[in-house]
């Protein structure tokens, strides 16, 4: 079949609006057609071609929403007219990653998808010239259909608006997720959330649902006092308004019980900045702060402390999608917004046209923008 | 009263064998007589001058054990005659530390015993023309008598050797604790080993009681791999006799399960050395490899990493004192010496009188002990 896609030609190149040719989908995928896809600072890093991994043509977007169209051989778990949201990261239920309970980083089709190839080793799209045009994070929602493996697949309840579920499959997941399933923070914690974009939004909302006392939101930009204090923040402080480090002025902030020490209990980056990155290690708690590494850091950018950090108590850790088993918990964090537990709708601040999802990656880089949605 | 002590009175200086003045227990404080001590890198790190807090004069020594000559007024868990280990980490079990279920690292008596003090702000030890003589992680065991607060005293069962157990009052807690308390170890686990010294040997001996399956001893003195098997190391990596770099070695030996990702569940630094501290996480497994930092770097020294190996699932911590709450979890220790559920007599390569002290540091230096014992 033919379908419209936003092509990603080169490196630093803009998006090109065209058709494309879709092969059915083989053994163990499904076609989806989407029906609605977000703009992630993750399409925006590897279009730029700042990824290392970066592999062009390719179609772009992994956070979308869309409707099973036709299922391939040996698949049970989807048919025709269910909704669904691509995942990035699969969940097999067979790999040892699986079934170590201790990850969510299913590796059973790793190796492909990370070469930007289904399963088999083949490419579904190609150019009307026959040209193979890669998959991206194994989802390419910035196809109207794309062919997804079946354990690349979250089943969703139908009564779901694709146009603001689409953002659970990354952002608002990736968000929430670090904070239940990465940090599990409890009632009563004090945290600190680094960067209030896409993501950091995300996390102050977890932090919100998971019962935190003390939510402190750190940006450049002022004007994200008011989104914070929307999702949750007790607290801002920008940078640049505060007399000398953060790390003291966090500490400080943070200082309670008998013996006042300060620091937080969950720290989290969502920068990608790695000065950024130590400075959350840093202001978290001696004896059992947590530091949580979200954002995506520049190419070959290295994170860097003192071991007696470590050594007096504070961990370092990163999370990929949250921590989130994709099939298991997607279809819950669905039901959340569907429930009113989690807010999506005031994040998603542009909607457009596939035709201008350029655009979309303009007010990205304006700052314009929390999430820029496309609709097909 | 007056006692024989090695005093530290310089940096870079031999410690000196001579009678100082010792004051009795004040309030809430415990007179010790020191029957044996054991001599361990953090001494040396601090006699050296390396140590950027370290004080002089002072009285060194912080594995030692002995028996309850005198307790202050208000003393009410030990009496004369009680067998007791010094503790370096206090257990008051009544500040926000010890009651938040997270951290060994009691924070009552921190400000003072980082100074050299007892928590009145005074020092009990004084040369005989009067100089005030620092203590040292609140324990002074390079002394035959010595005042240790009540909440950092171990009370521990009589019929064990103080030759033996005064090891457990760092070394051997620090290395199997580690494993239990920090790591928390599960059975069937792959771990590996950096630097297979007092404390790593006592970090593998913590894996075997844990039931690991694999555990790997890395030392660039082949001399260690006997040591290593006597304690239940299964296979042994010099990195000098290996091609290329021993993170995809130990990656290579550990590939395992269906997807044949290598890397350990848990890695352990016991080298202070920070390009080390690196290699032990980056061979920790994808998605839930644990790294930790037991090692104590040389002052200002950092380590790094690139975010996404946090990001894609290990994680990176580390200990002090093995994570055990000294007053609980030294005593069944002990016990567990006792019962033969761990070893100590063969590490203890050494012993010595005090007036040959310094020839402990000399074996030390030289890599002939395991741990030199001073006997009283």
């Amino acid at each position: 079949m033919r379908t419209r896609a936003a092509v990603a030609v080169a490196p630093g190149k803009p998006l090109e609006i065209m058709e494309v040719n879709l092969e059915g989908p083989k053994a163990g995928e499904v076609l989806v057609e989407i029906k609605a896809t977000g703009i992630c600072h993750t399409d925006e890093f590897t279009l730029s071609g700042a990824d290392p991994e970066g592999l062009f043509p390719a179609i772009l977007g992994h956070e979308g929403a869309g409707v099973v169209l036709e299922v391939g051989e040996g698949v049970t778990t989807l048919k025709p007219g269910d909704h669904v949201i691509p995942l990035y990261t699969p969940e097999c239920r067979e790999c040892p990653s699986c079934l170590s309970r201790k990850t969510n980083l299913c590796t059973s089709i790793r190796a492909t998808q990370g070469a930007g190839m289904m399963p088999d080793g083949t490419t579904r799209f190609t150019m009307l010239d026959g040209t193979p045009i890669h998959h991206y994070m194994g989802c390419s929602t910035f196809a109207n259909h794309t062919v997804v493996p079946e354990i690349a697949l979250a089943k969703v309840r139908q009564d779901a608006p694709f146009d603001k579920i689409c953002y659970i499959g990354c952002g608002v997941t990736t968000g929430v997720g670090a904070v239940i399933n990465t940090a599990k923070v409890e009632i009563g914690a004090t945290a600190v959330v680094f960067g209030l974009g896409g993501i950091g939004l995300n996390v102050i909302q977890g932090l919100k649902l998971a019962g935190a006392d003390m939510i402190i939101g750190v940006d450049l930009n002022n004007d994200k006092k008011e989104w914070g204090e929307k999702f949750g923040m007790t607290h801002f402080v920008n940078p640049k308004e505060i007399d000398g480090d953060i790390v003291p002025h966090i500490v400080e902030m943070t200082k309670r019980g008998a013996d006042q020490i300060g620091g937080a209990d969950y720290t989290f980056d969502c920068t990608g900045n790695t000065t950024v990155m130590r400075q959350a290690l840093e202001c978290a708690h001696r004896g059992w702060g947590e530091s949580i590494v979200i954002g995506v850091a520049a190419a070959g950018a290295e994170i860097s402390t003192r071991p007696f950090q470590l050594v007096t108590g504070r961990v370092w850790k990163g999370t990929a999608f949250g921590g989130a088993r994709g099939r298991t918990d997607v279809p819950k964090i669905v039901d959340w917004y569907m429930d009113g537990k989690i807010e999506i709708d005031s994040m998603i601040t542009h909607t457009l046209k596939l035709e201008d999802i350029n655009k979309g990656f303009d007010l990205m880089h304006a700052g314009e923008s929390i999430r820029s949605v496309v609709l097909y």
